[in-house]
C-alpha cells in the first residue's frame, strides 16, 4: 500500500511538475500527513528534493515547493543492431545524460565478440552515469529478435543468425554480476514505448512503429498498452510474404516483405557492390547521410530505388492498417531518415491497398528519435521499474549536481 | 457504489454457481447485512431466487442457498451474412432459448430488404423470448463489415455493396422504437468473443478467431482483451494482398486472401457453375453438407479444392501468427465445418511461413460453435450491459417458469 502510494506521489511530480503537498493531497485524495511522510521518504532516497517556496495569494501561510530530483537514478538503455550497437543513458526526469552509437558488424563478429562488446558498452555507460553522480537503475538490451523477455533469452535473431541464447545472464556474467537487473528485449517494441511515452506519438493509444535496419520489425501499442503475444513474439511483420523471392531472408525464406524493404534491399538497389554505402563497417548513419546527399543532388539510381521502396512499404503497411487500425504509423531507422523522399509513393500504395481509404484515419510520420528510439525505450522500461517501486532506491545523502559526460 | 457491488454479486452466482450469503460475504469481502441486502435486490428484479436450504455440517444455523435465476432476461444474438441470416437467443444462465437461421441472398435483396428481414427477425426472436418468459436486454446485429460500433453505423461491407449505413437506427426506426438496445458490430469480433466466454477458446487469453464465408475476416483476442482498434476496423485480414490476383474481390482489388480462401473460392474450385452447390439460393450448410458428403467419398476435385484452401490458408495465417503470437487460432464459418480435410495442408504451410516455428506454440483448431458463433457472441454483449448494471433490469414478481420455444 505504502509502495503504491510512493509510485503515485512520485509519478505526480515527474509527470506534473514542482507542486505544494498540500496540493498533491488535494490531487490524490490522500490525507495531508500521509503526503507528508511520502515526500519525506522520497526526499531520503534523492527522488525528490525541495524547491521554492510558494507564496498562495496574500493570506495564508506560504507552501514548501517540492519537486522532482531526476539526477539521483537513470535508466540505460542498450540497442544492438546488425551493424550498429547504441547507448543511451536516461535520467528520472527524463533528460538525455548521455549516449554513443558504434559500428558492429554482428554476423562478421559472432556471438562471443558481440557480448563481449556489449558488456564493454553497458560497463562504459555504466560508469559515465555514475561519473555524472547517477546509479543505474537497470540496463535494457534492444535486439532484432523473437525474445523471451520474462527470462532475457534472445529466441531467434534470423539477421544475427542467432538462437537460444541467454543473452541478459551473458552479459551480466561478464560484469560479474551487477548490481541493476539486465533485461532484454524486442527492438521494435521498445521503439514503440519510446514514442508513445516520449516521442511523436505520446498520447497516442493505437500506433505501429515500423522499424528499417537490415531487418523490418513493428512494435504495436493497442488501446494505449504494448501488444505482445502470449509469448512476447508479436510484431514479426518483417516475414510477410508479400516479396517477389528473388532474394533469400536472414530467416532462409524467400519472398520476404523485409527482403524489398529493409536495408540491404535499399543498399542493393541504390548502389554497386562496390560503393561505400555497402561496407558494414562504415557506420549506418553516415552512409544513409550520404545516400540522402545523393537523393538531394537528384540522383536518378538512389531516388528510383527509394520510391521503390516507397511502394513496397506501402504495400505491407496496408496490412498492418487493416489488421490493427492505428492512429498513426510511426517510421523508425533507416525509415525515418529517408522517409521524405518516399513518403508520397509509400501513401500511394497504403491508399490503394487499405480495405476502406475514406474511413481510417491513419497517418503515417517520421520517427524523431531516429536510430536512438529502441535504446531510449530501454531506458524507458529501466526507469518505470523506479516509478514503479521507489523503495528499490535505497536511501542517501543526495548526491551533489555533476554536469553530464559523454560515455 | 451499489450498482457496482449489484454487478459483482450477480457475477459471482453466474460463474460459480449457487452458494449462501454468508459465503458471498466471505468471498467477496462485503459485510454481511450488504449482501444481503443486495441478494433481495437481485432478488426482487427476478435475477436471483432462494434454492434449497444448505446445513452447514452437524451445528450452526442452516443457510438459504441462493442462484442465479437465468430465465428473466435474455440477450439476442442476430447475424446477417451474405447469404444467410442467424438469430440466437441466450438466457443469463448462457442457456440457448432458441436459434433460428434463414437462408438470405443480400447482393440480390438489396439494402431496403435486408433491413426489413433483419427488423422481421428480431421480432419473432423477441416474440419467441417473450413466449418463454424472458425479455430482451439487448441485441446486437453481426454483420461482416467495418462497423462504427459506437452509432451502430456499418462503414463498409465490401462483400454487401453496403457504405455508410445506420444499421441500428434503420432496424430500431422498423421496430416502431423498442424499448432494448440495438447494436450493430463485426462478426469476426463477436465471434471471437463467443469463443473467448464459452467456446473452445474459454480462458485462452491471445487468440485469433478466423471466419470462412463469402469474406474472410478476424477476431483477435489479446492479453484478454477484444482488440478494436482506433476506430473500431481492425482484424480486416480478408484484403491482405497475398492472392494471385486472378479473382476480383468483393472490395474491387486483386490479389485479396479472401479470394483465394473464402467460400466463393472453395465453390469455384471444387464445383463447376451449374452445380447446385454454388447457388445461394439454398442454405449454406446444407451446400456444405453436400461437399462433406462428397469429400467423405473421395471426390478428387473436392478434395483437391480443399487442400489448395488448406495451403492459402496456413500462408495468410503465419501472417497472423508473426503479429499477434497467438496460442490458438480457431477456424470459423465453412473452416470449421471442413476444415478436418484441410488442417494438414493448412499446418504445412503455416509452419513454412512462421519466423520460428520451433518456438510459436500456437494451436489451429475447428470451432465448435459453427455458424452460430457471431450471433452468440452478439447475444454475449447484450447480456454484458445487465451483468454490468442489474439495475437495467427493472423490479418484478418472478415470471413463471415456461418451456424453451423455437424463434
Amino acid at each position: 500500500m505504502r509502495r503504491s502510494n510512493l509510485s503515485l506521489v512520485l509519478r505526480r511530480f515527474r509527470d506534473e511538475g514542482p507542486r505544494t503537498r498540500a496540493r498533491v493531497a488535494d490531487e490524490t485524495g490522500l490525507n495531508k500527513a500521509t503526503v507528508s511522510s511520502l515526500v519525506a521518504e522520497l526526499v531520503e532516497r534523492g527522488l525528490l528534493r525541495e524547491g521554492q517556496i510558494e507564496r498562495l495569494g496574500a493570506v495564508g501561510r506560504p507552501g514548501q515547493v517540492i519537486e522532482l530530483d531526476g539526477r539521483r537514478v537513470c535508466g540505460i538503455g542498450i540497442e544492438v543492431n546488425v551493424d550498429y550497437m547504441t547507448a543511451l543513458i536516461v535520467d528520472l526526469a527524463g533528460r538525455v545524460v548521455a549516449d554513443e552509437r558504434v559500428p558492429l558488424d554482428v554476423p562478421a563478429l559472432g556471438a562471443e565478440a558481440v557480448l563481449d562488446a556489449t558488456a564493454d558498452l553497458v560497463a562504459r555507460a555504466v560508469a559515465a552515469a555514475e561519473a555524472a553522480g547517477s546509479s543505474p537503475a537497470g540496463v535494457t538490451v534492444a535486439v532484432p529478435a523473437l525474445v523471451d523477455v520474462a527470462t532475457g533469452t534472445l529466441r531467434f535473431a534470423p539477421n544475427f543468425g542467432w538462437r537460444d541464447m541467454p543473452m541478459a545472464s551473458a552479459v551480466a556474467e561478464r560484469l560479474g554480476g551487477p548490481p541493476y537487473p539486465i533485461r532484454v528485449d524486442n527492438d521494435a517494441n521498445l521503439s514503440a514505448l519510446a514514442e508513445h511515452v516520449a516521442g511523436e506519438g505520446a498520447g497516442v493509444n493505437n500506433l505501429v512503429y515500423l522499424t528499417g535496419e537490415v531487418g523490418v520489425g513493428a512494435g504495436v501499442i493497442s488501446d494505449g498498452r504494448l501488444l505482445r503475444g502470449s509469448a512476447g513474439l508479436s510484431g514479426e511483420v518483417g516475414h510477410m510474404p508479400l516479396g517477389a523471392g528473388t532474394q533469400r531472408c536472414g530467416c532462409g525464406r524467400r519472398g520476404c516483405w523485409e527482403t524489398t524493404v529493409g536495408l540491404a534491399a535499399l543498399l542493393r538497389m541504390a548502389a554497386g557492390p562496390k560503393d561505400p554505402v555497402r561496407d558494414p563497417a562504415r557506420d549506418v548513419e553516415d552512409r544513409l547521410t550520404e545516400l540522402r546527399r545523393r537523393a538531394e543532388e537528384g540522383h536518378e539510381r538512389t531516388l528510383a530505388a527509394l520510391r521503390q521502396i516507397g511502394t513496397d512499404l506501402g504495400t505491407g503497411a496496408s496490412v498492418l492498417v487493416n489488421l490493427f487500425d492505428p492512429e498513426l504509423i510511426m517510421l523508425g531507422g533507416y525509415f525515418a531518415m529517408l522517409g521524405d523522399f518516399f513518403l508520397e509513393d509509400m501513401i500511394d500504395s497504403l491508399r490503394a491497398r487499405v480495405v476502406d481509404p475514406d474511413t481510417t484515419r491513419c497517418k503515417v510520420v517520421l520517427s524523431t528519435l531516429g536510430f536512438s528510439a529502441a535504446a531510449r525505450g530501454g531506458a524507458h522500461v529501466a526507469l518505470e521499474s523506479v516509478l514503479a517501486d521507489p523503495t528499490t532506491v535505497p536511501a542517501v545523502a543526495n548526491a551533489p549536481s555533476r554536469s553530464p559526460a559523454s560515455v
